[in-house]
């Protein structure tokens, strides 16, 4: 995925010309905290975030190009970067919006902390079932009440408390990637799970076929 | 993780007799586009954001009073909530902050989006190796070496491109869980691919005990 899939196209361009109060009230309306501050040619000349324009009207300050950041002061990324680059630059330095540039410096997009929010959250909301089922489809010839029974066996000997293969069925129907990840302790012990799930179906499948 | 653990405690209480010129200044000087207006037992009372905040300097609003929203317009977590739920609730309304709030539904807190993206991006940037390393611990008996073979076989087969055991290792030495989930189009595809290594070397290991 690339930053200009993630990006957000619903901002506003503004202008250094552009007077303090005019920008306050287009900022309120599309409801944005942080604005590009952008030439005749769609470069970008500043950045105004929601401090400078309280500070500038409690101030009586007149022009965006009075109270705008320099632009070297803002970090940016490339349209065609990668979209971890953003979540990286987000998750580093905590920054609410970072401005998508195209190669001319021109600016394309804004990325949310709030999108990338919901790009990774929907990573964690894939049902632990349909894992189970793209195991279940590598593992040719094991059948879903054998994996079933295998991972009831392991989560049984992982945890102590006894579950059968219906009972855990009926979690992994309803349990998502991140529960699982909360409840197993970490990605690792979540993935070491079910390679132990694997390798007990595996095994069995090794022994009937060579009986 | 509960909510509590994932929230920002560096926030400014405000009071709705504040004046909105002094909020506005405590806003910048925090650098917080939000904050909880609470009574003198710290209840949630009221919501400001920064877009109240710059139409009341417009408009000479006093008190912040004047421009809260009303707290039932504003979403809240339990502390004691699962932080995912702060999760879902940012991603789906794109907020920027969720207010966390304790059984008497005093402010404890504040969740940000970017404290989210910090977290998940987390998981994201887990080395793959340290997946590796545990799949080695579970499949007690296989060696480091048939695992990176198995896995160069398996990702010859499955992209078409010939890679051998030692530019594999190379790969996995630098390569995050999240670049692999883009790497392989999807978690599903990236576990169906452990799964395939596991089940050579299981298929290899169970040979070998046979002979």
């Amino acid at each position: 995925m690339k930053a200009k899939q993630l990006m957000d196209n619903d901002f506003v361009y503004i202008s250094k010309d552009d007077s303090v109060v005019e920008v306050s009230k287009a900022m309120e309306e599309v409801r944005r905290f942080t604005c590009p501050v952008v030439d005749d040619d769609k470069k970008l000349v500043g950045w105004i975030t929601a401090f400078e324009i309280t500070k500038g009207l409690r101030e009586g300050a007149e022009k965006i190009s009075d109270i705008m950041s320099a632009p070297d002061e803002v970090d940016t990324v490339n349209e065609n970067d990668p979209a971890r680059i953003a979540v990286i630059k987000t998750a580093d330095n905590r920054f609410v919006t970072v401005p998508v540039v195209n190669d001319d410096n021109q600016v394309m997009g804004m990325i949310r902390s709030c999108d990338i929010v919901e790009l990774l959250s929907s990573l964690y909301d894939i049902k632990v079932k349909s894992i189970y089922l793209a195991m279940q489809d590598q593992l040719k010839g094991v059948t879903w009440d054998e994996l079933m029974e295998a991972s009831a066996n392991v989560s049984t000997r992982t945890t102590g408390k006894k579950i059968t293969a219906k009972e855990y069925e009926a979690n992994i129907e309803t349990a998502t990637f991140g529960e699982a990840i909360w409840a197993t302790g970490g990605l690792e012990k979540f993935f070491a799970g079910l390679i132990a799930v694997g390798e007990l179906v595996v095994a069995r499948k090794v022994g009937r076929a060579r009986r």
